[in-house]
């Protein structure tokens, strides 16, 4: 069978992206960016390897992106990532003028739909897609680490 | 006669920053981080150096500051920034828990006060140090750029 280029096809990419992360002791946070829908990025999650709380998913693929592209704006770009992005990467994301934002688990408490961040007035946010696999991802990295400490 | 090291000493070595961005064609705005009134980082904005949206001052800065102290919370360290940080910097600012930001400028339209942008609990924010000469410089900036092109 044909796998389809739907969103669930593309949030799997950032899953194993998350994954990756979560091997490398890291908050699992995985990101793409497509481009009709061809993969143009990847990221995820390095604050701890870069030490540097700006290394998020988002914000690694915002910038592989626009070095693809060889522009800054991302206008016919579409992201997914794992969890609702933060108001840092959604600050980022509205400069970039992204056309499409597909999260996977919400973040009620540092995500920016409640946080209220401003995106682009041209770009349409989604979420849920595998949600449970990405949120269980975020939980087994929690437990795991307490487990350690 | 010795200059003291006030918010006015610092926001000028911020203006350098910008200064340097201004001769590089980018929209100036320059950064510095100081802790225990020593200057650990600099920055200024590299949007189109470097093609990349998230490249802005503070970000910069950021990294640069977590890098020299080897961690990533700026816990004790004072962001001075010619401009009211946008919704990207202020998210970062909040993740990195840092002590103090001073702007220069007001940034009404785009700037992390008006948008409401959440700062961690610890963090003291204050402005208008040298906003005349910081909004000067990007006054000059966008007249030069438009008589461009």
């Amino acid at each position: 069978m044909i796998e389809p280029f739907d969103d669930t096809y593309f949030m799997r990419k950032a899953l194993n992206e998350a994954k990756i992360a979560f091997e490398k002791g890291e908050i699992p946070v995985g990101a793409i960016i497509t481009i009709d829908n061809r993969i143009i990025a990847r990221g995820h999650n390095l604050t701890e390897t870069l030490t540097d709380v700006t290394a998020h998913a988002e914000m690694q693929a915002i910038t592989a992106a626009s070095n693809f592209l060889g522009g800054k704006y991302l206008q016919k770009c579409t992201l997914y990532v794992t969890l609702e992005p933060c108001q840092m990467c959604a600050g980022a994301l509205y400069w970039s003028q992204i056309s499409k934002i597909v999260y996977g688990a919400r973040d009620k408490e540092r995500g920016c739909i409640n946080l209220k961040t401003k995106l682009h007035p041209k770009t349409i946010i989604s979420g849920g897609i595998l949600a449970g696999e990405a949120s269980q991802l975020l939980k087994r990295f929690f437990i795991e680490k307490r487990n350690l400490n």
